[in-house]
């Protein structure tokens, strides 16, 4: 997928919602936990449930990870799931992955070629060679983190380095990469007034907001210091959409609450587009 | 597994190799290809071969992701044909994870008991809250990258902050943190002469050395400027041994590789307990 089809799809779903997918059974319904593949049957209702109002999914592979090989297989079957029904949303591995060089080249394959996702989340510490592989495949992106929605970002990403943060230090030098069009970054929403900055060095890559919702991070004033004029912000919820209940009615208040931001990001759009 | 375990087997077996094992099948010998699980039974003939001269296995996520649920199978036959048979043997998945408390608690779950890995590489820069769900498992150890051994790592981890390096910083600060005696580091053996500067902020810990082999690093001057009174090294080779061969004599080769590596790492360890 291009970057200008995303932009459309944003147009046209009048939305720049990322649903975060993070399937854990101790937390999904207890009426799923009888089925086959609860993992995936859990996700497939929260897809189809939120399908017209997110343009993207994330799925977080730390929570099939932890269930081996059938976690595996559900997120083979989710991303499968996704591609087959919605082929216009755009997927996000959430992986975090990064490696030298030939280590890397292997995790690209897995996550583009093998489960054919459209982008996957990287990290920057290893370097160049390390993120590199990644953006060798065209219409494929790769998300680099910057600065995270976390408490530790403020261990090392906010560091003061060449009179300047190493987090920007990082955007700075990802630019210099070969293939450098196909990076994306992660920017917390908990820190609004940092995009300002951030939107000097990277005007014109999407950014990945993770932190809205159970992280407290506010949509308003990420949309006033991070949009840029392709709108350029995938704002990311998944606890507060994937978990609104525990009950039977679980796609149901998924559905609601994500209908609750894709208005607030509809109002944010039109006031936006008057302007 | 305990560091004093480990100490022991390194005593014992004169040795402090670790074998990486990243199989790829572009790579291993035609004439596995035609069995059911190339990937495993490349691994077992390696560890076969090898399980007298090695105190540690390091399988690269990676090189099992890029073959899907295949390949996830594959690293799950592997570590439990270690853990059975050579169950004195200590383990690291070579995973460079890291997110989110919530998500690494989740990556903890996966690699520390669904697969039982003794320990997983873990990447630093989203700080304290994304390596401390690694830190609390009792007898797992967390092995933090530090210094790296490829080119990218000079492009942050050498960046100047607080007066030092990053890497330094990283180091500093992760021993402020809860359960911080379960953490290793990655240091590159590609640059031997900074080992004097790390062993004075971190002397006690044990440090994961690759770059030893392939990458061209020297194991007598890592050996020299990076060994402590309990050894304190596991140094890594990878392609050097597994790649040895490509024909139907290549764990014979393998062994031949890791022999050679294991009698300079006795001459290091005798010479060095007369003085």
């Amino acid at each position: 997928m291009t970057t200008q089809q995303l932009h459309e799809q944003i147009l046209q779903k009048k939305s720049f919602l990322c649903v975060g997918l993070d399937p854990d059974l101790a937390k999904i319904p207890a009426h799923l936990l009888e089925t086959e593949d609860p993992i995936f049957e859990f996700n497939k209702a929260i897809i189809d449930a939120t399908h017209d109002l997110a343009v993207a999914y994330k799925p977080n592979t730390a929570f099939f990870e932890a269930y081996g090989i059938r976690g595996w297989m559900s997120l083979q079957k989710t991303i499968q799931y996704i591609n087959e029904n919605f082929p216009k949303i755009f997927t996000i591995a959430d992986a975090k992955r990064g490696d030298i060089g030939n280590t890397s080249s292997m995790y690209a394959k897995a996550f583009f070629e093998d489960l054919n996702f459209d982008s996957v989340t990287v990290a920057p510490y290893m370097g160049k060679d390390s993120v590199e592989p990644f953006l060798a495949f065209e219409n494929k992106h790769t998300i680099m983190l910057a600065l995270t929605s976390n408490e530790g970002a403020f261990d090392f990403q906010t560091l003061i380095t060449n009179g300047k943060e190493l987090y920007k230090q990082v955007l700075e030098t990802s630019k210099t990469w070969k293939n450098s069009h196909n990076l994306m970054y992660v920017v917390g929403a908990t820190k609004a007034e940092y995009f300002t900055e951030i939107r000097k060095i990277v005007p014109d890559s999407f950014l990945l907001v993770p932190g809205i919702g159970a992280q407290g991070g506010s949509l308003s004033e990420v949309c006033k210091y991070g949009m840029n004029d392709k709108i350029g912000l995938l704002v990311n919820s998944a606890r507060a959409i994937i978990y609104a209940s525990k009950g039977a009615d679980f796609a149901e208040k998924a559905r609601a609450e994500a209908l609750a931001v894709q208005q607030e990001m509809e109002r944010i759009l039109s006031s936006r587009l008057q302007v």
